[in-house]
C-alpha cells in the first residue's frame, strides 16, 4: 500500500484532480487560490475553503479562542484577497469533540464575528459534526469580482518587477518563539508582540488585493506556503523564471534579531517560512515605483520590489550579488511530522 | 464549565447564530437547508455544507470507498434539492491521517466524480489538511435557482396536504442490519440490498426538488434528521401544526420485515430514523393527487400524501385513528454517544 504521506500534498492534489472534466461556468477551477465561477451575471463568483486544525494550526492551551476564530476567517480572506475579489459570504463547518467547553466556542465565534464585521462578510450557514479528538474549523468563503478584474497567476512577463506587500518572515519568527521558551526570554516581551500577532492573527490584504486587481498588475497570489513556494506558482503558470534579491526582502528588525538568536538565517524565514498572508505580485518594471506609492496612499499598505521576472523557468536567489538556485519547497501538510 | 454536549446541537446553533447582523445580499441565512444569496443577477446563489466523518457517518472497514465519496456529495445534493435549486459547483475539504492508503482516496474520488457527473456538478476546488485520527470529507455545494422559484419552509397553510417522496425508514433499517449481524442472517440477502443502498448511497431528489419548486408547492425540506424532526421545521417556520396518518407512511416491505424482526415499530423507523434524503413538502390539498401524478410523469419519483397541515403548533400522529403527540426529536450529533 502507498500512503498519502508518501505521495505528498502536491502529488495528491495532482492525482485527485487529474482529468477533471471541463464544466460550463468554471473560469478558474482547481489549483488557484480560489475558484472563479460564472453563474451568468456581471459579477463572477470566487470560492475558497481552508481549515484550521487543532494541534496543527493552533493549540487550545496556547491560543486565545478569539484569535483562533479570527485567524480561521483571515486565512480564507487572504485567498479571496489573492484573487483581487471582494469577500461576501462565509459558511462555517465545525468539527469538534462533545466535551469541548462552550466558553471556547463562544470565544472563537467572537473572533469570527469581529473579523467578519471588519471585512463586511456575512456568516450565512454551516454545519456541526462530531470529531472526537480535536476541534477543526473549516470555512468556505465566497466573494465576488468583476470579470477581467481578478488577479491572475499566468500572465507575468520577463522584465516585470516582483513585489510583495508588508513584510515577510514575521509569522515564522513567531513560531520560533512559541517553540522555544528560552528564545523568548532573551528579548524584551514588547518586541515579541508583533511576531506573535503576525502568526496568530494575520491581516489579510483584502483592500490591497482589490486595489491591485484594478490597477493592471500582471499577476498576484498570497504568501501562505512561503514566498519561494508561492512565487513558484506564478512562474509555473506564466512559463517564466525569477531573480530575487535577498537584501531587498522586507523583514522586520525583531525578525532579524529572533532569527539570529535562534541560529537561523533571517532571509530563510522570509523565503520559506510561510503563513505571512501577504501578497506577492508582478507589474511592469517602469510602473513599480508609482504603483507602490499609489497603493500606499489608497490602502496604507507598503509594497517592496524584491526582484525581477526573467526568461526560462528557474528561480534564482542573489545574496550580495552571488546567484544560487531558489528552491520552491514550501510546507507539506501531509509529509511533515 | 458547560460542554457543547450539554447544550446540544440545537442549543449550540441558537447560541452561535444569535443576533447575527442583517447583511445585504442574504435572502436566507443560517437555519434553512441552505443559504440563499443575491450577488446581483437573475439567478440566486444557494450554498450548503455537510461533512461525513469516519466512525460517525461511515466506517472504512464496512464501506466501499466509492460509496463514501458518492454519499458525501449526495447528502449535500439533498440540501440543494430541498431548496428546489440546481446544483452547480463543489469544494471538497479533506481532513485525513497521513497514513491513509491512497487506494482509499482513489475510491472515494471515483464515487465523488461519478456522483458529480450524474448531477452535472463541477468539482472546482478544496483543501487538504491533516487530521491524525480519522478521515473527514467536508463538502460545500453551490447551486443556483430563480428568484421566487426556490422551496420555502415558512409558507405552509392549514388544509395543505403533507406529502413525501419515495419511501421512509429504509436507511434506518439498513443501520439495524449493520448493527446486528444476527438480524441480517434471518432474511435472504437479496432483501437487504435495498436498505443497505438506501443507507450507503442515498439518491438525492434533485430533479424532484426543482420540479416541485416550479409547481407551486407551499413548502419543502429534505428528510435528513427524520420525518418528524424535518416536518417540525416546516411547522415552526410556518406557524402551523400537522396531523400525520401512521398508516399512510410509505414504507418498503423489507423495512417492515426487518423492523419487526428487530422488535421495532416500522413506523418509528419512518418517523424518526433519518438519513432518508427524501423530500417532505406541502401543497394545497385539492392539488395533491394531480401534482403527485405529474411529478411521477416528469421525474419518475413517487409522492405520497401522509397527512394535513392544521392550525396551532402541535404535530399529532394518528395510529388507526387514535391521536398521540408526534415528538420532533431527531438525531443530535453532539448529545448522542
Amino acid at each position: 500500500m502507498t500512503t498519502i504521506a508518501e505521495l505528498g500534498e502536491i502529488g495528491l492534489i495532482a492525482r485527485i484532480t487529474a482529468g477533471l472534466p471541463q464544466s460550463a461556468g468554471v473560469i478558474v477551477g482547481v489549483g488557484d487560490d480560489a475558484a472563479v465561477l460564472d453563474i451568468g451575471c456581471g459579477e463572477l463568483l470566487v470560492a475558497t475553503c481552508d481549515a484550521q486544525v487543532e494541534d496543527t494550526h493552533f493549540r487550545l492551551r496556547h491560543t486565545n479562542p478569539h484569535d483562533i476564530g479570527q485567524r480561521a476567517l483571515a486565512v480564507n480572506l487572504s485567498d479571496i484577497a489573492a484573487m483581487g475579489a471582494r469577500p461576501r459570504f462565509a459558511l462555517i463547518s465545525l468539527l469538534m469533540p462533545p466535551t469541548l467547553d462552550i466558553a471556547v466556542l463562544d470565544g472563537i465565534y467572537e473572533g469570527l464575528r469581529e473579523e467578519a464585521a471588519q471585512f463586511d462578510v456575512a456568516l450565512v450557514g454551516g454545519n456541526i459534526a462530531r470529531n472526537a479528538e480535536r476541534l477543526i474549523i473549516d470555512i468556505t468563503l465566497l466573494g465576488t469580482g468583476t470579470r477581467n478584474m481578478l488577479l491572475r497567476r499566468d500572465s507575468a512577463k520577463p522584465g516585470d518587477a516582483v513585489m510583495v506587500t508588508g513584510s515577510l518572515g514575521s509569522a515564522a519568527a513567531g513560531l520560533l518563539v512559541l517553540e522555544d521558551e528560552q528564545l523568548a526570554a532573551k528579548i524584551p516581551s514588547e518586541k515579541l508582540v508583533g511576531v506573535l500577532a503576525a502568526l496568530r492573527t494575520p491581516t489579510p490584504r483584502v483592500a490591497a488585493g482589490q486595489w491591485l486587481a484594478q490597477h493592471d498588475v500582471t499577476t498576484g497570489v498570497d504568501v501562505s506556503d512561503g514566498l519561494a513556494a508561492d512565487l513558484s506558482h506564478i512562474c509555473e503558470a506564466s512559463g517564466v523564471g525569477a531573480h530575487i534579491e535577498a537584501e531587498s526582502l522586507p523583514i522586520q528588525p525583531e525578525v532579524v534579531t529572533l532569527a539570529t538568536l535562534a541560529g537561523r538565517e533571517p532571509q530563510d524565514l522570509a523565503l520559506f517560512g510561510g503563513e505571512d498572508y501577504e501578497l506577492v505580485f508582478t507589474v511592469p518594471a517602469d510602473r513599480a515605483d508609482v504603483l507602490a506609492h499609489e497603493l500606499f496612499v489608497a490602502t496604507g499598505v507598503k509594497a517592496t520590489a524584491i526582484g525581477t521576472i526573467c526568461e526560462g523557468s528557474a528561480m534564482t536567489l542573489f545574496r550580495q550579488g552571488k546567484p544560487s538556485p531558489l528552491r520552491s519547497n514550501g510546507w507539506d501538510h501531509l509529509r511533515s511530522t
